[in-house]
């Protein structure tokens, strides 16, 4: 295929439409120095694009491409491109701009950087241009953002690491999962599994916390090593003040007994939640805090250098992505998506086959 | 004086009285090897009197005389006593049982016992009696519970030290108050003044932050670097994700914009209430945590090994506690209890004068 002046891709018109997916061509912003073009090979599909289609996150710059989980073949690289070679498997996550110079930047906290941009519907500041994501034949993205794929790790495999992947596997080595350390995942969909998997990887103890057992068969695959369903009655009582670190993967706070799961960590220990549920949040109150002196935060993304890591780490222990594929279509995206806003997914969907809708 | 069968003290009847002290005779606690009984020479005053007798932290255990302040002299000590030699100038805090074997305790993490009881109000478990505080003639402590009171620390500075100093002084220290490190005090009242004080003594940045200007200048006198009014517009814009730490010793949250403070913190920077208010505490939605990867938690007391430490910092730095003195009295306890209801108080009350009412 000769190199386009455009880029084409599945685009959304608006929240009222959210399921209409229509084929259009768009005007990537210029290429710069340090970017690199890729041709788009499969896409994970984030529960992001969901929320942001759906109009649950609030306004958005529309039309949009959505899918932030790229991986594809790097077929053009700027004049200043070192960390990333022409003809390489690469992949692209949900951010794609930091400034790089600012103290977040230069302390590896670059998803903190105040000047982030979006890999899908951020305005890039020179040319006014929105951005992509990757329901598209292309994307354009700065080699900081880039990350070469292990020639071990499938494409459909890596993809889905590179939005959900890193969401758990960044609070995970932050907050000193590891030997010794009992770690619970709360919410078993496409990030919680990726909890269970890294933080097996990563030596701890791993308990999948989740609402009702029907997970619970899937969850030991896995590789956890123990199982509690917040249905049981007591369910939390024999584990009062144990963890060392609890990662809430969950997207929705409803009926949440927010006590119940706090009460099961250890002295000052953290619960970091990297879900972004929709609706005005949850009450605390500092009463609940006080038994442990525990911790309630959240966390965005990770490093380049954790990506890689990760990568690396998911390359050399053999982890599997539960991933189920789909050849990329209008009518597939529709079909994905409506079962994604249910949480029928098991654990996480992939786009592919893109050359058959945007040429070999 | 003789050695009293039965301690007094001035009780409250319950929360519509909550203003009527009465001076009445009462049973203490049988006494123990490892106890120390202590004739009280003074007692701060903390807001926790207040909302444990006017009803607002729920049921307790009534006729109850609270205070938890208490400074006096080691009269009695038990055969097995190591840590505290009869005749020495003590204090006795919030708290006065844990159990020492356990987890927690072993890790100097003794607040976080699940066996844990409070100086006031709580029911001992052998014997089924309510535990008293200092506006009294004695109070009797297990020896873990009683700290010797450096010479130059005079006792009406040292008082309000054990709950509302220690309230303050711990999380500052566990979370890496010290040089280099910018450190915030949200509320300038009588735990927020020893915020202040003990971050400045530790060699921190210090930032009163206050609703208005009206405390500005005692934050400086007590040795602020900075003073930020939440009245003021764009109080915070100046100081993105530039604290290291901030401690919120605020008693409510009325009109509380929890993001606008949460944006002053750096990366994976934390937030510790140490206030409790009353009623049903705040909203938190993960995005509000997701441009810094900040942290909400809190903190109770402090360790022994802590207590000691922060009386020697006090003695050997010359802190000053902004305290006002009241001879103790039934008039005098309501009139105090009024004035702090009203936070009508800069910073802490201290009861005296105990002889006149209880005998030399």
């Amino acid at each position: 295929m000769p190199y386009p002046e455009n880029f084409a891709g599945f685009q959304v018109n608006g929240p009222e439409t959210w399921l209409e997916f229509n084929k259009n061509e768009f005007q990537p912003k210029p290429f710069g120095d340090y970017d690199v073009d890729i041709k788009i090979e499969c896409c994970g599909v984030c529960g992001s694009d969901v929320h942001t289609l759906s109009g649950g996150w609030g306004e958005q710059n529309f039309p949009l491409a959505v899918g932030h989980e790229i991986v594809g073949k790097a077929i053009r690289v700027g004049p200043k491109v070192s960390l990333i070679k022409e003809g390489q498997r690469v992949g692209v996550g949900a951010q794609s701009y930091s400034c790089l110079e600012c103290r977040q930047c230069k302390n590896e906290n670059e998803t903190y950087c105040t000047k982030q941009l979006d890999t899908y519907g951020a305005i890039w500041p020179d040319s006014g241009i929105v951005s992509q994501g990757g329901y598209s034949s292309h994307v354009r993205t700065h080699e900081h953002w880039v990350f070469p794929i292990p020639d071990a790790l499938p494409s459909t495999d890596a993809a889905p690491m590179l939005c959900a992947g890193l969401t758990a596997y960044s609070p995970l080595v932050r907050n000193g999962c590891g030997p010794g350390k009992k770690v619970g995942i709360v919410g078993l969909g496409g990030i919680g599994h990726f909890g269970v998997l890294f933080a097996k990887a990563l030596g701890a103890e791993v308990w999948a916390i989740s609402r009702s057992h029907a997970k619970e068969a899937d969850a030991f695959k896995m590789g956890a090593d123990g199982f509690l369903a917040t249905a049981d009655k007591d369910w939390n009582k024999a584990h009062l003040m144990t963890f060392d670190l609890i990662i809430n993967t969950a997207n929705s706070f409803e009926d949440f007994d927010l006590d119940a799961y706090l009460s099961l960590l250890d002295v000052h220990a953290k619960w970091v939640s990297v879900g972004l549920p929709e609706g005005d949040g949850i009450k605390v109150r500092n009463q609940t805090f006080l038994s442990n002196g525990c911790f309630f935060g959240s966390s965005h993304l990770g490093s380049r250098r954790e990506t890689l890591e990760m990568l690396q780490l998911a390359a050399d222990k053999g982890i599997k992505t539960w991933v189920e594929e789909f050849p990329i279509s209008d009518k597939n995206l529709a079909e994905v998506m409506t079962k994604l806003k249910k949480n029928d997914v098991r654990y996480r969907f992939c786009m592919t086959n893109y050359d058959e809708q945007f040429g070999a």
